[in-house]
């Protein structure tokens, strides 16, 4: 079994995130997606600063999104992070940005993570014991 | 034959594009993107202005990146934008990130724009008559 | 009597936010201000949309920002917008920016903004009937 | 007599820097400051990493901006970064934002830097020795 583990939050969409078009400029999904996965770390005891006092930094290596439909500054978003387990040394994340005030998917995208030790700034090709055993703990088998 | 059409720009990186762990935040590699893409349309005559002074807006509907290296800051940078053709009625482009400085590939990207009419705001679903003028201009055949 | 009318808010600081000093970029601030300006505005009815329905942009004219301590990736950070009453036609707010996680300010400012038809484009030299109406409705005597 | 040292550089306006008034977002122009700051540290050997290099950061801990008129997507901008002398441990720099497709003066500004050791994080209350030298090498004298 594939185990959903995920979090919802809300967005505040700043005037600022928009552009001349009126819409949200669409770079600033990514920083959607990254307030998402923060939340998703504090959920689940995986944010920034756990890993980085393990010792790790875990840089985006790929990110992707597919834009459905525009924000207009004053709607009302959610963002979802979803997990998506993987038995390689990278944490992968889904994500689907709601626009509450349409009722429309305005967004769908992913991110992958690797590890890198903060001291030699090299990539792990394993996961790291820190993580096996946060794997564990919220139950994700591989 | 599949023809050739790029350009290819220095990238001024600014420390506010730099994020706490010392190099350019990823979300910022869009920014060149858009750089790059503007830059293109300034050569081939296909800017932002251009469009829109013929009726359209060209959204973003997809893009990606892969990392493969990181940027500090005070690296020299460029950003080489690839027109992509394709049948479909999108505009296409591939792009590289060169640090110059490292002499290594910094990241590989893409993006799909499509057709909005400024009016209705409705998406075209075959290629606006300037266009197909446009890409006949410059030697595109399909 | 100068009356206090003012909001706090939990600010929300992103990785990105940070730079390779490794604190908040110090332009962004500025999204800070606008954040809790815009919580103002929904508190006492006048946010941006409320503005621009009654025919006005309320661009910025003047900011200003002191920094007195850095904010780190993680730290708790609340801002306060409070309204500053002025007989001229503009809308002025003093900022504090509280680091909650050292107790320590992290920066004060200021704003001010004018008033602009949407249609014309023009500045206005005294302030437009329905801000007047605001105004008494949250009990502010000139 | 004060010494005039300054610099003039292109502004490269982003679409991504527009909000959804249509013109360049407030907040950019401390980006543009900062875009013409380190124009001037490459013309009279003072950029960010000259200093870092000398064991000291100088964060902002002023910034001011007095908007004048707008920028519109597509004009043509440059930035003017005027150094101020101080006989105090800080750095000054006026700034002037001129839009040349109108003409017109876009804005007015200036910030203040101190100098923080990289080491300790604390603020150094006397010019640091490499400055002084530094002064004295572009002709500033108090």
């Amino acid at each position: 079994m594939k185990q959903l583990l995920q979090v919802e939050i809300p967005i505040k969409v700043r005037f600022s995130d928009t552009d001349a078009m009126g819409v949200v400029w669409h770079g600033n999904y990514l920083r959607f997606f990254e307030d998402a996965r923060e939340a998703f770390g504090i959920k689940y005891g995986l944010t920034y600063l756990d890993v980085y006092h393990r010792g790790y930094f875990t840089p985006i290596v790929k990110s992707s999104v597919e834009h459905k439909s525009p924000i207009n500054y004053g709607e009302e978003v959610v963002a979802i992070a979803k997990f998506h387990p993987t038995p390689s040394a990278k944490i992968m994340f889904d994500f689907d940005i709601l626009n509450k005030t349409t009722g429309k998917l305005s967004a769908r995208g992913h991110t992958t993570q690797v590890f890198l030790s903060v001291v030699e700034r090299e990539m792990e090709l394993v996961k790291p014991p820190f993580y096996i055993e946060w794997e564990k703990s919220i139950g994700i088998k591989h």
